[in-house]
């Protein structure tokens, strides 16, 4: 099975090391990782005058389609959600029917996050449950916007985070470990599905 | 043509109002505006014993595939980037092959943005295209994620910004009606196909 490696680490410095890692996960569990910086290494640049950017949002679309599965990684980047980008290919993902497992090495709640980010002052006219900005904070106790905690639910595996956020929060793959473990058996059981069906 | 309103507006504390706004612009195109809320106005808890949020997931991802388009809502929200519910929304649409299309009422770029959000000190080693956690910047002047400006180029129509930022870049819904004029002219020339081949 090939798995679509989504997640912020390819803005990480060391990225191609933290994909590396990844994919050797992936290989002791006989998945395949896809990783979308490895368009990077061994891809050309395709059409011509295609830009950078969409180049690597055909890449990454390829990869995606090509995968049987994607584990997102959904520790909060530059704010209180997940990667935006990460985000986009979980929605992508589901809608294909693909299997989706995702966590993240943050343990507390997306309105725990919000109250930090953005403190609720009496110009909100006492309502504790607006946001600096005057929006409703969504209150279900979810690690993130709803969209995504319930995909994960409906189209694979249920969020996972830790007991306790992990000293590298970026770089850290033990809860990854889970979800390649945990997609290692859905294919089992399709394999075993399959077989029983003949 | 039935759109699906994806958008923070579900997060204002005048939500219903604006999505009201938004479905009366559609009608004004000869278009079905599909806004979240609506589920909650008219919908039952459905399966007994489902969470609140479940059951918004589902009502929303029903709503999704009864669509014919898209129009996301993606003006920077608590961070960055755009909602990142919207941001799901636009990969499942993306995903099922319905028209993309999206606005944002900020015209800034990403990388503009997290200058202003975490500053680039020299602890970063002097490398100036890292944000403060140590991440480094896409800087591909884009106003978002690549992955969300390329899907829409790619799935529909390239992100409409203005000229100058509203007044109120929350409910403001001159582009969203820019959005819904360009895909009533894409149900037209879609008609036009159909007639032509029968």
């Amino acid at each position: 099975m090939k798995v679509y490696l989504a997640g912020p680490e390819v803005f990480l410095p060391d990225a191609k090391a933290t994909g590396h890692r990844k994919k050797e996960i992936c290989a002791r569990f006989g998945l395949i990782g896809l990783f979308p910086l490895d368009n990077e290494i061994s891809g050309t640049m395709g059409e011509r005058g295609a830009s950078v950017s969409r180049w690597i949002f055909r890449g990454n679309t390829a990869m995606m389609e090509d995968a049987d599965a994607v584990i997102a990684h959904l520790t909060p980047f530059r704010g209180p959600s997940a990667d935006p980008g990460t985000v986009y290919e979980l929605g992508f993902m589901a809608a294909r029917g693909k299997i989706c497992a995702g966590y993240s090495n943050r343990r507390c709640s997306y309105i725990d996050r919000i109250a930090r980010a953005a403190s609720v002052t009496p110009d909100n006219g006492g309502r504790t449950d607006l946001d600096r900005e005057g929006h409703v904070i969504e209150n279900f106790g979810l690690p993130d916007n709803l969209m995504i905690i319930h995909a994960l639910e409906e189209f694979g595996h249920p969020i996972i985070v830790p007991e306790a956020a992990p000293a590298d929060i970026w770089r850290d793959l033990t809860l990854f470990e889970k979800c390649a473990e945990w997609i290692t058996r859905q294919g089992s059981r399709a394999v075993t599905a399959n077989a029983a069906s003949r």
